[in-house]
């Protein structure tokens, strides 16, 4: 991993690395904060996973959790959200293609020669963030929108990997909503089968551990109705008794003013389970 | 004023409104940030003026300032940086014309004709925003770079006028470094005598109120040795005994991240001041 940006921060430091990813087949960027207690021993790993039109950026110039990182002694690492570079398959719209990796493996011509941010964010990019940085290999994962639905996915597919997850404003059923029929269409084909693999209501009813989930949701998300529908969850979660904190926040959009308003809490709640 | 967005945000809102400035001679944009406090009364007004390239986006995207605006019950206004629209004029580079305001009142052509954010930011706005939101009129100033500048200096022409006044990595004297001097040469003309009332060190020598100055400002600044150089407000303070505070920061450069680590500290510094 080569360093491309360093910038203090809170007393610790703001990092964006720059890799070689033999899971996707390209170069990555990750954005990764250190706070000042890195500079001390091994800490435990958040991993945010950004929403549509997202790259390493947005979260740690908009999202304010440096703070409570620094206060709760956190490493926050925030990825890409998709394959980047001239060779990687893209699609017109913002919601397919690059920025759109919606955390799947993708089985389907072009996107399987790069689309892997499933494997990716599961393997390859721990491995090099618990290899090359002070991180201590305990792991917690939150995202938002299209993140929080990989966050979710990516948790309860794991039993034992994260001691926490949460998720602003997640698709949580992307096999039911247009945004998650049209990617997963492209990306794992027509077998709809193939798509509950990828889908946190589905997974929710098989789950192994019962690891809690915490969802904030703005009620005044522009997407609420029709690509979110938190409620699925909800049901999904009561029919099998998986613990879920759903908290609708009112007045709330779909915006980093909304994460950054309740990402405080967020890293809290993390840090709670890290440090146990 | 008419709201254009309007988002929540710690418990409060996150506006942007758009308005006709008779000073300016077009349309503005002004951001502003009301606390959970401004549903149950007036309050006092942080204004915050940013540096060069920005509008009023950066500041309410990147800084983090919200939460403690909300934490101390103050409004934060964060107007643009320069006139805008096509009959404004501008020049290539960033650092004359549009979004490069420098805060004065023109004297030369082309720039006359719009180019009067001093005037902007003293009289039309806080008339605005007194006039049509729940603004106490108790105010309060600060600001980044070429904003820091037009803080310290907006502050020690108004006595009277803010309760306090801080600054980010100020351009503190204008006059004699390259940004300032092509801004002042093309907004104000050749003559240097003329360019003194928008210089906060030629200022600090005649100012007739004793308001403290806070300045912050990182010592890994890429911009420090030819562009700020904050031991010149420092050494005119101390010559005629007007209050500074200068903290030069370990490690922190010009971005945002330097701002959002320190922008709490200056809004409870305000925030004393404006609740005194």
């Amino acid at each position: 991993m080569q360093r491309i940006e360093h910038r203090a921060c809170f007393g610790g430091w703001q990092d964006v690395y720059e890799h070689a990813s033999d899971t996707l087949g390209c170069t990555m960027r990750v954005a990764v904060y250190l706070p000042p207690q890195a500079a001390h021993g091994r800490l435990p790993v958040l991993y945010w996973l950004s929403g549509l039109t997202c790259n390493e950026q947005n979260f740690i110039t908009k999202a304010g959790a440096q703070r409570y990182a620094a206060e709760h002694g956190v490493i926050v690492v925030a990825p890409d959200t998709s394959p980047r570079g001239d060779d990687v398959a893209d699609a017109d719209g913002y919601d397919l293609g690059k920025g759109a990796g919606f955390y799947v493996d993708a089985v389907q011509a072009p996107w399987s020669a790069h689309y892997r941010m499933y494997d990716y964010v599961v393997h390859e990019l721990p491995a090099l963030i618990e290899g090359g940085l002070p991180a201590s290999g305990a792991r917690a994962i939150s995202g938002h929108s299209m993140g929080g639905h990989g966050a979710l996915v990516i948790a309860l597919r794991n039993p034992g990997r994260y001691r926490s997850v949460s998720a602003f404003s997640p698709i949580v059923a992307p096999s039911r909503v247009p945004w998650g029929a049209k990617a997963f269409g492209a990306y794992l084909g027509d077998d709809r089968a193939a798509w509950r693999a990828y889908d946190a209501t589905a997974l929710v009813e098989t789950a192994t551990e019962r690891l809690p989930l915490l969802v904030d949701q703005g009620d005044a998300d522009e997407f609420l109705d029709d690509q979110l529908r938190p409620q699925l969850l909800q049901a999904a979660c009561e029919a099998v008794g998986h613990p879920l904190t759903l908290r609708l926040q009112p007045g709330y959009d779909h915006s980093y003013y909304f994460i950054a308003s309740f990402i405080g809490e967020h890293i809290a709640h993390h840090a709670a389970a890290l440090h146990a």
